[in-house]
This record gives structure tokens, C-alpha cells and sequence, in this order.
């Protein structure tokens, strides 16, 4: 397969698509809308679940595993929520196969084999789960209850796009109960802050923090707040969610607690989730025409060390200097490669892990060994030094910080360059077609025009700001009163 | 909910059972057959992938994910693993619920919303996982693929019980494919051994190694090695298990490689897998009548330290003593909960601690403030003793090791003591009935004898022992020439 991507510029979507694959991330299925995640991305995705599991624990939150069906009674249960997902979600009806007896070597659905009541594989479990809770909880001693889940779920996605919309994806969802409104409230935020440290602290990706309009918002939630990712084509992506759930569940499953005063209450809820997703957010904010960008942070490979050599002596000479190098990197915690395969060329070699994004790239030749140097390639600037041997241990150590660091700035100032504040509908326009980005504008609250508006310009409301001043404006479709700006954008 | 369990002698099933949802460590859920993993058996579940996960990579394995689904025309592809997993699997036929225009908030499967073809909930990933390594395997050089995936499996099994047999349980399966059937078969022999290196360092947990016989091995393999382990009760339980499927799977979906030599050969393959029934064997190795016995490597808390004090001021000045050891002790590893709360007594809290396996107990009272002692309870040995403070730290880090390994030891000799030998069937009856375990005996190789001695007695073949020497000897049940004696067992 060639290594040539087609560039962002031709076409992104396609830049997108066939980066995926090259770079060996992921793949689609022979089942339709899932994916194969392929062991180069799901070792990146190992690295986001680590670090989102320790951040997790650290604020309280315990592991455990709630089942993958959700009886159609359950499911029902809570209305909107069941109405938000029953159009799209997979259905078990049978517990057999049989011999068809009219294609021998083939098998049929077993129609005595059909179950009493169908089972949805979950799309999300907060149905399962509180049907659950209700026996866990009796008294306020119960309470909280902070429990996160790493799970597969389903969703019956008609188009789907490899990480960004798949119908099995994989997730972690938390489920919190509580005693108070106030408590629920602060979870919800938290987790929702957590959300945005991990974007962009240990992916590099800057995100706004903020809540969802009605029309975006959870099925089944009083409030979801998110953060909003920003991609190098203008449009924005949705990297989390946490949603403030109010009592809605514990009413649907009579979960009620003794309190402190005697009373009988409902308890209050939240649920938090990020996905796979975030590998398309990652790979979008980042990376270029040559293939992916990664930050050291997430790179399953952070250093690759390359020899040029002519003949076998040399390739010795290069590994000895190298496989030193390799074990004081590796002593400072940097995890590093030594590709001496000899059934491929320095230039496909430097080719290859340029697709796949590794930090770092060290080749060592004759002339380095003579000088004492290396050369080193960032993936990030494309730029090369020269390095002395005995520097680069000390010098990559740095360098993981930094190019860590530069990843965000850079899409930091991409993001910043676009939100662009409007204050008429034909600058709406104009903005969304030439720049794109998030548009800052007044909206006058109701469902009506953001359904209006999408349905004029394909942008939607991808939230309302929490650092969004009070500004006395005008709707920049009705001209109705507005006292703060949202921010829209075309989405993921 | 007394605390009291069921003795093993008066019921050991019931026991179980209780133990199980008592120590919360799982509890049967609204679906039928599915468990919740609690978050302390799950935190349990946790640490055995951690090490398993290790050891996998160790070996130059590496993790990957595909999807939940098969569809049925891949699922049929190999004959016997279809006609081994038909009979109970979960089957998917359709994508939509709607409102049903009868029950008004009720939802029912929407007709118009059936799959063209349905979709299998994998009870093992085989079929899926080969349909993509068809197009991952066209020359030598792509040669070998070594790939694990942590995942949920269904199978829908008529009678279950939390973790030794539940229609959805969570694994690890690994997927291989290989040059040579010499290769193929020394992965097979590998990853048995790493299971049993598991077992028994990890879980303290002693294994028989061994091949399946023709009647108990995977639907589709053509040889099964496993690890059988013996529970308390004198029945064994199958705690792990690695196939060579020769070409099997590289037939059914047309995989076949360029060999060096330049021919096009079908590939190689394996698979191996160990499940949350590792739970239920390490419940049922080491636990006891007052509650769960767990080997320090597997317990989410090592030590817990339990205050005895009358008033605010007794709690603070052992509660300096207890932070002070909480900070030792974590800072050489050991996890360490120190259970201040007031609500409970010390009595309860004891009770509790035993029933949910923490190795190490330290209870502090006025006297030992006194004296500078703590008094240290063991629980695999319910021995109590009093330690000066200023040794406790490196007395219970050397305990860690020492519990540990009495784990083994006490298991092993139980093990070895319930492994008989007997050469005629009036024998075997008795020692099966009288005193359980695994029975040593000759067999003529056939899978008809293997069947009438089940019929007759329940008990199976549970391997032919990879250390058993050559002997020449009578089948136990027909008198026919044997070779070789083989482990039978009734099993869980």
C-alpha cells in the first residue's frame, strides 16, 4: 500500500480516512458500522485509559461491570431516555442457532429458541444500572455511590466513520448516585473538569468547557455539559460528556433513600462518559500530511532509533552506540525502539514512523560515529539537529515535555485564531463558509431557532460557554433579546 | 444481612453462593444468567488482568479489539466451532424498537428494522478474528501474529452460577496464527504455562497441566491443553485453557501465506483464554467458613488497620500512630485502609474484614499506646499476635510473602493429598464418593469408555497429564491395554 496520504487540503475527510488505515489504527469489519482496532491504536487508547482510570480513582470513583443486555422492560422505563436511543440499538430476540435443514452446512435462527422478552445490547447503561442501585441504596449511608465502567455499548449508526461514529464503540461511562441536588451538581462539574484536564493536559487537545442547549443535550439528562474540541477543518467535536441527571432515574426505578431527617427522597444522579471518539479527536487536532502526529504522552513508540549503515560491520559498530542509548532511555522512563530490520531502507523505515507519529526519530550513520553525534528528527516541526551522543538522553528527556507542551500551544492558537464573534446572520454565514471554527453569537434561547439555523447554515449550538460573560445582544437570526453568547459550530 | 455464612460442611454450594454476594464480590442481576461485578470483585478481576496483561506483553503479545458481533454466515464458516457454539448463543436480528401502538409506553422490535443477516453475540471471537486475518496474512513476513483482546462473551448457558458459569462473562482471549505447526504448537504449550505460572505465583493457586481429552476439548481445536485446579470440595475446576487449531480456522476462512520457499501454505493457529471463573477458584481454593481468604497479590486491600478507643481523644492519639504506619506501609507497597469510621464497632468491623479476605489485620487500643504494641491478626491462619510498633512495617512487608506462599503450600498439599491412584473401577467409585479429587486411573483412549464412566459416575476426564510417565496398565473401566493414566474428576 502506497504511504502517500492524500493531503488535508485535497480533501479531509479522505486525509482522514485514509490515515486511520495507514497508520494502523483501526480498520472496518466484516459487521457493519464496528470497527477492528488494531493493536499500534488500541495501544494509544490503552495509554488514554490508564491515565482517565488513575484520575478517576484518585477523585473516588471504584471500577466494576453491569451487563451488556438491558431487558426491553428496563430499557422502556425511562421515557426519554429510551425514546433518544430505541431507534437505534441492537436487538437480541434468540438464544439458538439450528441446522437450516434447506442449506445443509448452514445455520438458521431457532424459532422455539425465542426469548420472552427481548434484550437490548446496551447503548448506555444507565437503565441496567439503576435497576441495579435500587437495591444497593435503602439510607443516606449508602450514598454516594461512584462507580465507573470500561465497556463496550452499541448504537445502530446508519453512517459510520472509523472512531468517530462506529455502532460498537468503546467507552467508560460513570454512574453517580447522591443525597442532594447541589452534590449531584458538583459530580457532574467535576467530572466534566476531569474531562478537560485530560484533553488538554495529556492529549494536547484545548477544549471549551460548557453546557449543551436543549436540543443537545442527553436523552434523559436535566443537564449535560461537555467539552468542545476544535479540528483542523473548522468543524468542532463533542470529546465528553457529563450529564446531571437529576432524579429522573431514581424515579423510573423507585430509588429512594432514608435521609438524615427521616424522610424518604429520590436520589439524585449523574453519568459521565468518553469513548474511542477521542482517538479521531486526536488524530485531527494534530496531525498532518505526512500522517499522524502524536504527543509523547499517548505514542506507544515516543523514540525510534534508525541505523544507516553499509555492511554488517557498521550495523555493529551502530548498535552498540545505540542499544546503549536505547537502555538510558528507557532507565528515564522513555520508551524507545531500535529498528535494525534489515529487510527495509532508512528512508522507507523514516517514512513509516513518520505515518505513525513517533516523537522522535534518532539515525546514526558512519560519519555520526566518527563525530560522536546522532542526527534528530522531530515529527512534530519536521526539524533535524545534529546531538551528541553523550546529550541525548538528556536532551530527549526535554524534548517530550516540550513537544508535549508545543502540541497544545499550537492547537491552542489554532483554536483561538477560530472563534470569531458575529453579530449578523449574514456574517454567520460568511464565517462558517470561508474560516469555519466556532461563531460566537447571540441565540435567543429557544429550540425553534437553533432547528432553524441548522437547518439554514448545518451549524448547531455546541455549547454555552461556562466562561461566557453576561453581554446584553441581540439573536443573530430573530434579533430577540439575548443575554449571553453561544458558540456554534459545524460538528463531528 | 447476617453475616453468618453457610459452613462448607453443611452445604459447600450454598456456601459459595453466599460468600460470593456477602463479601460483595458479584450478585445476580435483572438478565438472566448475567452478573454485576461489584467494585470489590471487581478491584480482584483487576489486578489478575494486570499481571496477565503483563505477562502477555512480556511474551510479545499485544492487545487489539474486534467486534462484539459475528455475523452468522462467518460464524458458521468453521464447522465445529459453529455446531460447539449454536446451541447457546445471544442472536441479534434486528436494529430498532418502537412504540407499540397497543401499550401505550411500551416499546416493542420495530418489524421494518430486521438485519438482512443476523448477528451472533460472540461466544468466542475465532471466526471474526480469522475473517480479518485474511486480509492481514499474504506473505511469511506477516508471520507471526500474536494478539490478545480483553472482552465480553456470551454464552447462553442454562444454568449459571455467579462467576463459575455465567451467560456473559468477561476474558481474555488470544488469537495467534504462525508459520509452522512446530510454532503453533510451542505458543499453545506457552501460554498454558504462563496460566499455570499465574495460577500458582500469582493466585496461589496449584495446577495439574495437562491435554484435553477428544470429548472435552474446544469445538474446532485439535488439541487443548489446560490447568485444572482442585476446590475444597473435592471437584475440580478447569482454570484455564490453550488450543492448537492447526488449520482449522485458516481453511474455513481461506488464510494462507507465501512461504519462504515460495509456496502458499495455510497458516497456523491458536488460541487461549482464562475468564471471571478465575474468581470463582480462587474463592473456592482458599476461603474459609468465616468468609474469603485472599493472597496478598490479589487483594485490593493488604492490611487494614481497626482502632479500639473510647472518646474523641483516644481515636486521635491512635489515630497518629495508625497514619504514621499507613504512610510506612504504603510507601513499600502494600495497601493499607485505615477504618476510622464511627459508625460500626470494632467487633463488626472485625467480622467484616474476614468475610472479605484483607490478609493483614492491626487493631490499636489504649493498652498498646501504652505499651508501643499493635496487635497483628493473620487471616489465612486466624493466628493473632502483638508486634511493637516500630516493627510492624517490616514484619508485615516479609508476611505478604510468607501468606503468600502458606497459600500454595496449604492448597498443594490438599491437592496432592486428594490426587488417588486405583486401578479398578469398585475403586474408583469409592474414592470418588468417599473422598473426591482427582482419580489417577488407566483408560483405553476412547471417548466411548470416557462417556460411560460420566454416565455412571459424573466424573470426567479433566486432562491427561502432561508429567504422567509411561506405565503399562488395564483400562479401569473395559480392562483394555493402556499406557498411560489420566486425571478424572467430577468438575465444576
Amino acid at each position: 500500500m502506497s504511504k502517500n496520504l492524500t493531503t488535508r487540503e485535497q480533501d479531509y475527510s479522505k486525509w482522514y480516512n485514509e490515515l486511520v488505515v495507514k497508520a494502523d489504527l483501526a480498520e472496518n469489519s466484516a459487521v457493519r458500522g464496528c470497527m477492528v482496532i488494531k493493536p499500534y491504536g488500541y495501544a494509544i487508547w490503552e495509554k488514554m485509559q490508564a491515565e482517565l482510570d488513575r484520575m478517576f480513582k484518585e477523585t473516588g470513583h471504584q471500577n466494576a461491570y453491569f451487563p451488556l443486555f438491558v431487558p426491553k422492560s428496563l430499557f422502556e422505563a425511562e421515557e426519554k431516555n429510551a425514546e433518544g436511543f430505541a431507534k437505534e440499538c441492537a436487538v437480541v430476540t434468540h438464544y439458538r442457532l439450528k441446522n437450516d435443514p434447506e442449506n445443509p452446512g448452514k445455520l438458521m435462527v431457532d424459532p422455539e429458541a425465542k426469548l420472552e422478552e427481548e434484550l437490548v445490547v446496551r447503548p448506555t447503561s444507565e437503565a441496567i444500572i439503576w435497576s441495579t442501585y435500587k437495591n444497593w441504596i435503602q439510607s443516606y449511608r449508602d450514598l454516594p455511590i461512584k462507580i465507573n465502567q470500561w465497556a463496550n455499548v452499541v448504537r445502530w449508526e446508519m453512517r459510520t466513520r472509523l472512531f468517530l461514529r462506529t455502532s460498537e464503540f468503546l467507552w467508560q461511562e460513570g454512574h453517580t448516585a447522591h443525597e442532594t441536588k447541589k452534590e449531584a451538581l458538583e459530580e457532574t462539574e467535576l467530572m466534566n473538569d476531569i474531562y478537560a484536564e485530560f484533553a488538554e493536559k495529556f492529549m494536547a487537545i484545548p477544549v471549551v468547557k460548557g453546557a449543551k442547549s436543549e436540543n443537545e443535550k442527553f436523552a434523559g439528562a436535566l443537564e449535560t455539559y461537555c467539552i468542545e474540541a476544535l479540528m483542523q477543518d473548522g468543524k468542532a467535536l463533542q470529546a465528553g460528556t457529563s450529564h446531571f441527571l437529576g432524579q429522573n432515574f431514581a424515579k423510573a426505578f423507585d430509588v429512594k433513600y432514608a435521609s438524615k431527617e427521616g424522610g424518604l427522597e429520590y436520589v439524585w444522579a449523574t453519568s459521565w462518559g468518553v469513548s474511542t471518539r477521542l482517538m479521531g479527536a486526536l488524530i485531527m487536532t494534530h496531525s498532518d500530511d505526512k500522517g499522524l502526529v502524536l504527543p509523547p504522552n499517548l505514542a506507544p513508540i515516543q523514540v525510534v532509533i534508525i541505523p544507516i549503515y553499509k555492511g554488517e560491520e557498521q550495523l555493529q559498530q551502530i548498535s552498540e552506540v545505540a542499544n546503549k542509548m536505547v537502555k538510558e532511555l528507557r532507565a528515564v522512563g522513555v520508551s524507545v525502539k531500535f529498528d535494525n530490520n534489515d529487510n527495509q531502507k532508512p528512508g522507507w523505515k523514516f517514512a513509516q514512523y513518520e505515518l505513525q507519529g513517533v516523537p522522535v526519530r534518532l539515525a546514526i550513520g558512519p560519519k555520526d560515529l566518527e563525530k560522536g553525534t546522532v542526527e534528530l528528527a522531530r515529527r512534530d516541526t519536521l526539524t533535524k539537529e545534529f546531538v551528541n551522543q553523550d546529550e541525548v538522553v538528556s536532551k530527549i528527556k526535554a524534548l517530550m515535555t516540550t513537544i508535549q507542551d508545543d502540541l497544545f500551544e499550537k492547537a491552542k492558537k489554532f483554536r483561538d485564531e477560530h472563534i470569531t464573534a458575529v453579530d449578523t446572520f449574514d456574517e454567520f454565514k460568511k464565517v462558517l463558509k470561508d474560516k469555519g471554527g466556532f461563531i460566537s453569537a447571540h441565540w435567543d434561547g429557544t429550540s425553534e431557532t437553533e432547528n432553524r439555523i441548522k437547518e439554514l447554515t448545518k451549524a448547531t449550538i455546541r455549547c454555552i460557554p461556562f466562561d461566557s460573560k453576561e453581554e446584553q445582544g441581540k439573536c443573530v437570526l430573530t434579533g430577540e433579546k439575548s443575554e449571553r453568547r453561544v458558540l456554534f459550530a459545524k460538528a463531528y
